[in-house]
């Protein structure tokens, strides 16, 4: 792996566009011994052209046999080392529902537990109560007055919160209050090191508010919180790479995470030519396009592998207008596996097709695992896709004379 | 690679075993141009099943070309990076002959010398004495008394020996008193670090000692020492991997860098029905079992090809035996390469099998080099083995969000 230093130092001045296509979830196994991976199955004429016409490959996600979450997955790709740029997870909660986080605010996710007389925690989910009620919950949290510092309690999904304290002076290294099994009083949230202990006194003061304004809301009558983070400070993707760089996303979790690295974004409707035509109308403006899929790893999560396959087809027939753009590299992958027989994220190397006139053609004439497997981008490692995408938008100088 | 930290942070709680299976120096070459290896001759319907039904590649010990000895080849099939994670030679020494240091222990490799007149080397193995005559003369050195320290002189084999210090304050950073050339006086241990100070003067005594006990004992009339080393602290493999452990094996030394890593051991007799019955026995009990071979390494190091298709050939009998143990995942590899054509360890890449319904399988439908070469594993690390087969037996949780 090239480090982004590096990378950076080479960047030479040119006018060339990136597309960057992530089916998220990409990545499958078969549902039998000898069996295809949906992306095998699929019939993908145009994809499979530009297999033929570039390089096919597979990349692994974070490290081999680790499973990346969609953070880690995406941080990846857009060429950061995803164990040294690890993303908070209240910073990633409030990502997940695009919640505007400022540079100062601190992010907590909190999820919403039933506990006894005793205090001790008897449900660390509190039995899952609806996305409504948590909502009305959260409207109750809400209400929660410390002086010095903003609340915001937002409702994610199910007993799922996220709590953003904004105010002056707050500090990440604020321990979780939950103590991770039954039978125990929620942890305090104790100062990590010294210069969280101010921040610790206000989560103590929210926390303490919480217990008596949920007393008599069993199940949920307690909250628990943790990961609590603030926005990372990075390099970011449009200084590192010099490229001009927009996220074509339609969930909020993927525009957050590329705005993290400083990429703009734009509102997508929730079609797949909604997808494709923001993509046509924003690429003149910009030098590189991350555009997100999401169905894929829906399909996989719900182990539909027929359902992925269809997706996978769908967005094949999108991709004669990605070429009809005309930029100098097309990449499509995925930010890790999917596989519809485990229902969940894998730590399989995913597929990935990087077509460019400067490719060094491979035999690989279609796209699927088995023929990236001996294509001619390799097994190589996430963030090595960014400098090799850059390299065939003959955007880097050589390294020394 | 995935550090141990990040691997020990995902472990999740799950009822699955791992079976490693190690042929020592099981990679090889050709004897002949167009030739095939050992692995690759050999009949070995049983692993090529499990080849057909799993994914094959290929693990680089250490770094590229870089040759290991057993005790770095082991270390990294252990998930440790043996470049970081050393074992003293003295420590070494020790596990090859199965002595059992303590923590306090000092351990260093002797080698008899021969020295003329004017105290200079003028051979550094003292013509090669034989074993019998080595554990004479170190019956000889054992009768030596050094106030506050306990010595045991134990034979290795020829002109090499065993020197362990015992006693309080032992430290390493004593230098070797081997000039490493001829017509030089052995060098002084001297102290490398002044808390090595006492220690250096302890072994200064012991080694003019030798020098008046071996002085009629000519060619073996004097004694080099080197690698002072003491048990190392590391993280140990059943705590960074939550796996009970125990090593099969027949030899000390294999039991040895298991024990130095934490791994429980059996004693087990000599035959191949002693080792995979004790194989059988054990299981119930653990969740990962390390299995040696010895016989393919040192057909390789006989130069004898032939005899090493045969022991790879007997092995494949008692695949099926593993298999009924049904264990999630297998993993059949060796340390390192000894091809019989160049009679030594080699840097050679080594070939690998890891069998697990979770795999995304290959084209593969055989074991050896060649086939392996294009398998799913792709040529990674040996440290990577141990995360990939933790995954595969779904030991790991997602990393981030």
């Amino acid at each position: 792996m090239a480090d982004l230093e590096l990378v950076h130092g080479l960047l030479t001045p040119y006018e060339s566009k990136i597309v960057l296509l992530v089916l998220d979830g990409l990545g499958g196994l078969a549902m039998e011994p000898d069996g295809l991976t949906s992306l095998e199955a699929a019939r993908t004429p145009n994809m499979d052209r530009l297999a033929a016409e570039g390089i096919v490959g597979l990349h692994q996600p974070v490290a081999p046999g680790i499973t990346p979450g969609s953070g880690p997955g995406h941080i990846g790709l857009f060429g950061y080392d995803a164990i040294q740029y690890q993303i908070g997870r209240g910073v990633l909660e409030a990502l997940g529902i695009g919640f505007d986080l400022l540079d100062d605010d601190l992010a907590a996710r909190g999820n919403f537990c039933t506990i006894d007389s005793d205090g001790n925690v008897t449900d660390r989910r509190a039995g899952r109560i609806s996305t409504e009620v948590c909502a009305e919950l959260c409207s109750e949290l809400q209400r929660i007055e410390i002086p010095g510092v903003e609340i915001f309690v937002e409702a994610v999904r199910e007993h799922r919160f996220l709590l953003v304290l904004r105010g002056p002076g707050l500090a990440e290294g604020v321990a979780e209050t939950d103590p991770g099994h039954l039978g125990d009083p929620p942890s305090d949230p104790v100062a990590e090191r010294a210069e969280a202990e101010g921040t610790a006194t206000i989560v103590q003061r929210f926390v303490d508010e919480a217990r008596i304004r949920l007393a008599d809301r069993s199940p949920a009558n307690m909250v628990l919180l943790r990961g609590f983070a603030k926005l990372p400070d990075w390099p970011m993707f449009p200084d590192v790479f010099g490229l001009r760089s927009i996220a074509v996303a339609q969930y909020p979790m993927y525009r957050g995470v590329a705005k993290l690295v400083g990429m703009d974004s734009v509102p997508v409707g929730a079609s797949k030519e909604d997808l494709f035509g923001t993509l046509e109308r924003v690429l003149p403006d910009y030098d590189f396009a991350f555009v997100h899929v999401k169905d894929t790893d829906k399909a996989g999560e719900d182990g539909d592998f027929e359902s992925k396959v269809n997706v996978i087809e769908e967005i094949d027939t999108y991709i004669p207008r990605i070429v009809e753009l005309d930029p100098a590299v097309i990449l499509i992958t995925g930010d890790h596996s999917t596989p519809a027989a485990l229902r969940s994220h894998s730590w399989h190397p995913v597929p990935f097709l990087l077509r460019s006139p400067n490719c060094r053609r491979d035999e690989a004439k279609q796209f699927g695992e088995r023929w990236c497997l001996g294509g001619g981008g390799g097994l190589c490692r996430s963030d090595d896709l960014m400098p090799l995408a850059l390299a065939h938008a003959e955007r880097l100088a050589k390294f020394g004379a």
